[in-house]
C-alpha cells in the first residue's frame, strides 16, 4: 500500500523552481561578485532589504534579513528578553517555537485559540490580573497548526493591548502570501508598526533551502538584532539573498506564486471536501482559505496515540498534535496538504476516516 | 594620502574565485535540485560531510556543517555548557569569542599565550588549584590575533590535561590550511579526537560569503549540536555547501589554495621584513609562517589610544588590541596582512614606525 504522510508542513519538491534558481545563482554571482561573497553587515543584502521595504511601504532600516526567520525569533527571545520573562502564545502554536521559548528560560503563557484567532478576552484578563507579558507570539494568517485567521477586530484589539500594557507582538507570517481565496486582512505590523515585529520568509513561496527569512521591525530593535546576529554568525549568506532578489526583480516570484496558489488551492479544496464527506461527525476543524494546514480536533478521543498507531498500519503517517500545545491537545491532528498530491489527500483522509470509524 | 588599513582579518576581494563559484552554483543547483533546496537535516549536506571526513581520515558522523563555524561554537557554549561554567581561553584571543562566552553567562579563565602557545603550566596550576574548567578555546595554528603556533609538546600536554581533568578542547583552525612555509604540526583533534572539537571553515580558503563552516567532533556531541541547530535555524543552506563540495570535487580548491599561498606568503614576507627594518627597537612580535596576522606588542606604551589617533592622521587605520584581552593588551596592535597589497604593507608599516618614533 502506498505510504501517505500528513506530517511536515513543507512545499512539495515539484514546486521548487530549480532552473530559475540556477539561472539567478549564476548571474548574481558573476554580477555582484565579491560584494556577495565577502564578509558583510549582519542586516543582510541591501538591495533585497530595499526591495522588501518598497513592497511593504516602509524603509530599509526596518528590514533585517536572516538565515530563515526562526533564528531571528531566537535572537529576540535572548535580547531584549531575559530568562524568567513571560511570553504569551496561541494554544496550539508552532511546536518549534514552544521549544525555543523554553530553551531561552522564558515562561510560556498559553492563550486559547478560537476559530477567529486568539481568545483576546482571556489575554486581557491575564494582563489585568498582573501577568507581566513582555512579548506575544502569534501567527495571524493561516495559523500553524490550525489554518485559522485572526479577525481584523482581534488584530486591532491585540495592538491596543500591546500599547496599553507595553509588550511587543511577534507576528509570524510565513503563510500570509499563500492565500488561495478571499481577501487578505491588514497585518498587525501594518496596523501597529511600533509594537510589532513581523517575521516572514521565502521558504514557502520560493524554496526552504535558500534559508532567506526576514523581520520587519522598529529600527531600535533592528539594531539590537543585528548586533546579536553579528556576534553569532557574522552575517547571513548574501549569495542566497541575492538569488531571491534576482528572482523577484526578474518577475519570477509573481508568476511562481500564481502557479503555487493554483496547485495548493486544489489540494486544499480536495482536503476540505473529503473532511466534509467523511469526518463531519467525528471531528471539528476550521475551514480555511490558505496556508499549509488544517487542524483536526477529534471527538471523543482522549489520547490519539493509538489512533496514530492504527493509521500507521494502513500506511498513513500522522504526527502527534500534542506537541503544538503547552498542555492538552491529545485529540489534535495537524493535516498539512500542500505537499500531498490530490489523489493521495483523498485516499489519506479516507484511510483516516476508516481508522476512526472502522 | 592613500588610506591603509590594518584592521579586519578578511581575504582580499581579488582572491575570491568568482567565476568558478558562479559555475559551481549553477551546476549544483541544476544537478541536485530539490535535494539542496528543500528542508533538510541540520548536520548539513551529506556529500560534503563525507568529503571532509575522507580528507580528515574520519567518518561523516563526526562532521557537522554550519553557517560559518562561529555559530557552532555559540551552540557549544549553550549546550552542554550552563551559565556559570568556566571556559579557559588564550590571552589574547579572538575578540568575538570573548563576547560569545560572556553573552552565554560563562566565566572566562584567561591563560597567558607564549611564543609557542598557551602557558600550559599556568593552566595546569589553575586546574590543580581546583578551577573546574569545562572547556578550553584555543587557536593552535597561526593564532588570531598573534599569528603564533602552539608547539607539538604543548598540544600533547593540553590533551593529557583534558583527559585528566575531564574538559573539552575547542581547537579553532580556520588558518590551519594557510601555511606559507615550514611543516604543519599534528592537530589536537588528530591527537585527542575524543577530547577535542575542531572548528574550521572555507571562509579563508574559498570565500567568507558562502558561510560554510564545520566541526569535527565526537558523535555524541555532534548529535547535541544538531538538535540545537535544528531548533535554531532548521538547517544550514545546502546550496552553499553543495557549491563548496563541487569546488573541491572539480579540483579548484587545491589549485586555488596554491595561488592564495603564493599571494599571502609574499605579503607576510614583506610585513616581517618591514617590521625587522623599522620596529625592532620599538616592539616585539612572534615571527610566523602562515595565517592572517602578526601581533605587535609595543614597548613603553601604556595605552595605544593616542597612537591610534596619531596613525589616523597619517591615513593609517589600526584597531585597538585591548579587545583581544580579558584584561590588559593596551600596548597590543593586530596587523592583518592578507588583504593589504605589498606596497601598502611597506608604506603602512613605515607610517606606523614614523608615528611611534617621529
Amino acid at each position: 500500500m502506498k505510504q501517505i504522510s500528513f506530517t511536515r508542513g513543507v512545499p512539495p519538491n515539484e514546486s521548487i523552481p530549480v532552473e530559475k534558481i540556477a539561472e539567478c545563482a549564476h548571474d548574481v554571482t558573476l554580477q555582484a561578485g565579491p560584494s556577495i561573497l565577502q564578509y558583510a553587515p549582519a542586516a543582510g543584502y541591501a538591495p533585497l532589504r530595499q526591495l522588501i521595504a518598497e513592497r511593504r511601504d516602509t524603509s530599509a532600516e526596518n528590514v533585517v534579513l536572516g538565515q530563515g526567520s526562526l533564528q531571528i525569533l531566537d535572537i529576540l527571545l535572548h535580547d531584549p528578553l531575559q530568562p524568567g520573562d513571560v511570553v504569551a502564545v496561541e494554544q496550539p502554536t508552532y511546536d518549534r517555537v514552544l521549544k525555543l521559548i523554553r530553551r531561552a528560560g522564558l515562561r510560556i503563557l498559553p492563550i486559547d485559540l478560537e476559530d477567529d484567532g486568539l481568545n483576546i478576552e482571556q489575554l486581557e484578563e491575564a494582563l489585568r490580573q498582573g501577568e507581566k507579558v513582555r512579548l506575544i507570539y502569534v501567527i495571524p494568517d493561516f495559523q500553524n497548526p490550525t489554518g485559522r485567521v485572526m479577525s481584523l477586530a482581534k488584530r486591532v484589539h491585540l495592538g491596543e493591548l500591546a500599547q496599553q500594557y507595553g509588550f511587543q507582538i511577534v507576528e509570524d507570517s510565513p503563510y500570509r502570501a499563500s492565500r488561495y481565496a478571499g481577501e487578505k486582512l491588514r497585518s498587525i505590523y501594518a496596523l501597529y508598526p511600533s509594537q510589532t515585529i513581523q517575521l516572514s520568509s521565502f521558504s514557502k513561496i520560493i524554496c526552504p533551502g535558500l534559508r532567506v527569512g526576514y523581520a520587519l521591525l522598529p529600527p531600535d530593535i533592528a539594531q539590537h538584532v543585528c548586533a546579536y546576529a553579528e556576534d553569532t554568525y557574522i552575517n547571513p549568506s548574501y549569495l542566497n539573498q541575492a538569488i531571491v532578489h534576482c528572482f523577484i526583480e526578474r518577475g519570477y516570484l509573481d508568476s511562481h506564486l500564481c502557479e503555487l496558489k493554483d496547485r495548493y488551492r486544489q489540494r486544499l479544496d480536495v482536503m476540505q471536501a473529503m473532511l466534509e464527506k467523511t469526518m463531519a461527525s467525528h471531528a471539528t476543524w476550521t475551514p480555511t482559505q490558505g496556508g499549509f494546514f488544517i487542524g483536526l480536533f477529534l471527538n471523543g478521543v482522549s489520547d490519539n496515540k493509538s489512533l496514530i498507531a492504527r493509521a500507521k498500519q494502513v500506511a498513513l503517517n500522522l504526527s502527534n498534535g500534542a506537541g503544538f500545545f503547552v498542555e492538552g491537545g491529545k485529540n489534535f491532528i495537524r493535516l498539512p496538504f500542500c505537499s500531498v498530491a490530490p489523489q493521495d489527500i483523498e485516499e489519506g483522509i479516507q484511510r483516516l476516516a476508516n481508522v476512526i470509524q472502522p
